[in-house]
């Protein structure tokens, strides 16, 4: 049995149907999409039947369908369930792709498209991982279940009364996850931490129309004035956030923490260079990695208000609008980080005009021992296929769900993630690269067969 | 020769023919409009020949068309030149009109749709004023020519140039312009004095690509952070404008000129009232009136960047946007005025951040002796029809040409506006009070047989 020939023996096939998937434009945050995430659902569960699990089910939920399947059929071995999710980030701004979204190109051995790395792409390789050991072998090694869900990028609203309802059916020793990326080319990670998650939108009124510039301009309020001056005052000249008892809870950075770190030799002119930027920005004292894995921030995703089209408009606008993600680490209570920022944005609005806050989505961060040893098998798994042992790293991103999933079916989450950091995830031009696509699938069944 | 009664039995005709001109969408700012810029330009040829006018012409310019119109068989006696435009400010946003914006509709005595009071109302109100002295007397008291342009609300980039090579054609002993306002319903005014106006569009640009709030969150710089804090810095705590040097060239308010503005009894509770204000905003130390008519403002005419759809998304955007106008006073230079807010913008900008600044177009702040005669004569003439003379006031807006037009033609300019402050120019349900539609034919007609 040799797997790397029977990928490469599969290769045009696979990407062709990994090709289908990404077609499809099942973009959660935009409702006229709620086809598209059935399609994708629906088209996810035939490839796990084809794939030779038993039993393959689309889960209704409140929210999008989420698919469970298993292959039951290894007494005294332990379960592994894969989590892995359907839904993908919207595509804006459109025009800077240099080929369509979903229209999947393989250009320079990457592939692109939305969704190709977050997540269609990862999750897409324990399909095929499965498949291969089902038809190579007949059997697996493991009990295998998938919970593949349709919210991820919209913070998960359903999946946790589907896992608390669903928890014997999901029952599994680790659950395995590739939604996150090696450190760079050629060397692996197995993320052991994610940042929490809160989001919130401000809209400030100032008249209840908009008024002449020249007429009124210097006499009255500008909503836009107001917001600036507000989204402003949320950090102070050192980057940090200023809004009180904003880092309550977050954990001093130890000697032994700022170690762990250094020892990823993670190189900020690189960084820069492939960024185009001149230099990096953030909270003084803290390196890159300190900064995205133990500090908070607090980030403007959105602004916008008054005229936005080809010339001038002499125009004060009635309104102006913001979106606010804050990421948080150790023990920072989203729904108390939301509170605050909340006060902060109600002390500080400029006098003539008003706001109001639509608080969102949110998560707590989350770690893991490294010493675990379903962990330290995957390093194990990377070593053997990449040639190098995995660092243990924490992400400066957001899988609110895996914290809810290691909560509520008590088991290790394992993060072996395929994807690279400069994929532009989110963002136009998000690509996979398709050598961690050939590695990716060999590290799946490397690792299921070690357990 | 009862010209009440005249204007009475045309009135429903006037108002059908004036609501034609308003269905045409003659956005000058908007370059997918160009067919209705010149379909508005030759719906005014038209009505003005239809008026008796002896000579109509449609001159092309680089820009927009310019109409000229003339009838000159008053020998002896002084020439008043017309000017108008028969552009229109864009519409967004959209959903907030009440009837839609080229579907003229009269509520309540008002006649709502863009550019119902600036200035295609205000425009036609001469016409049909010629049109009735020459049926009713089959001659004109004086001679009057036509000047009307189509690019008004974009600064009339190409009228000074057509001025210049026109300047014996377009010769007068005055201009008349009804394209400001009265104080309030049934108080009179004749505008003195316009800010002048400069404009710029900043771009502020970070990493070469968006990027995942996540992974990067808190560690490269954020187009939005940069732009916000930027922006917050071109004012003070006071309200006034932090750009060094801005303040060159605006006098300071002597007693008698806050006099003249304590004049006007201006109600500042009441603009509270009616634009549902909990209180007005700008430079301390300056009354609403002082700040809008002798005092120059920087307002942010629209902000944008990043996510802007429904939902979240966690991106940290990789550019920013920001439109611009300066209302400028006294001797302040519009040129200079640009350069030294460009420097500070260079000076200000948050590291990690790059920033480019486009220029637009600019003008000089305007300004008359109220003991003209041409202006004295004008406010007999509002006395004899409203009943109350004229207040001699200084508008806060910009008529970026009424300075070119003077200082070119050597005439004293003459605005009577007709309009009223809250009629929602450049907004979102632009009117006009139909009371003034039908007391400014009156007044023009008074106004031109008194000369």
């Amino acid at each position: 049995m040799n797997y790397e020939t029977y990928f490469q023996n599969h290769r045009e096939q696979h990407l062709e149907e990994l090709k289908e998937l990404l077609r499809i434009p099942s973009i959660s945050a935009l409702s006229e999409h709620k086809s598209d995430i059935t399609q994708a659902a629906n088209w996810i569960a035939d490839k796990l039947r084809q794939a030779g699990m038993d039993k393959v089910e689309v889960h209704p939920t409140t929210g999008n369908p989420v698919i469970y399947a298993e292959h039951l059929q290894a007494p005294g071995c332990p379960t592994v369930l894969v989590y892995g999710h359907y839904d993908v980030q919207p595509v804006d701004p459109l025009h800077l792709w240099e080929t369509p979204p979903f229209e999947p190109t393989i250009r320079d051995g990457k592939l692109y498209a939305r969704g190709a790395t977050d997540d269609k792409g990862q999750l897409f390789l324990h399909i095929k991982a499965v498949e291969a050991i089902l038809k190579e072998e007949q059997k697996l090694p493991v009990n295998i279940k998938f919970c593949i869900e349709g919210e991820e990028e919209i913070s998960s609203p359903s999946l946790p009364a589907f896992l608390e309802s669903h928890a014997e059916m999901l029952a599994a020793d680790a659950i395995l996850i590739s939604d996150t990326s090696l450190l760079e080319p050629g060397k692996p990670a197995i993320c052991t931490g994610l940042r929490g998650l809160c989001e919130l939108e401000i809209s400030v009124h100032t008249a209840n129309t908009d008024l002449h510039s020249g007429t009124f301009g210097g006499g009255v309020p500008n909503a836009l004035h107001a917001l600036v001056s507000l989204l402003t005052s949320l950090h102070d000249e050192q980057g940090r956030v200023a809004v009180e008892g904003f880092y309550e809870g977050v954990h001093d950075l130890t000697p032994e923490m700022r170690e762990e770190f250094a020892k990823q030799k993670f190189n900020e002119d690189k960084l820069k260079t492939s960024l185009g930027l001149d230099s990096l920005y953030g909270e003084e004292g803290f390196s890159f990695v300190e900064r995205t894995g133990a500090r908070p921030t607090l980030e403007l995703n959105g602004v916008y208000g008054g005229f936005q089209g080809e010339g001038s408009k002499t125009v004060i606008p009635k309104e102006a609008h913001a979106k606010i993600t804050c990421r948080l680490v150790g023990q920072q209570d989203p729904q108390a980080t939301l509170d605050k920022v909340e006060r902060h944005l109600h002390a500080n609005i400029q006098s003539g005009a008003k706001i109001t806050v639509v608080k969102g989505e949110s998560a707590r961060a989350f770690t893991i021992d490294p010493s675990d040893p379903m962990l330290q098998k995957a390093a194990d798994a990377y070593e053997r296929i990449y040639g190098t042992r995995a660092l243990f790293t924490q992400d400066g991103g957001s899988i609110p769900i895996v914290e809810t999933l290691s909560r509520v079916l008590s088991a290790p989450a394992v993060m072996m993630g395929f994807g690279l950091p400069d994929e532009n995830l989110h963002a136009p031009n998000e690509h996979f690269n398709l050598e961690n696509f050939d590695k990716g699938m060999l590290t799946i069944v490397e690792y299921l067969k070690s357990l």
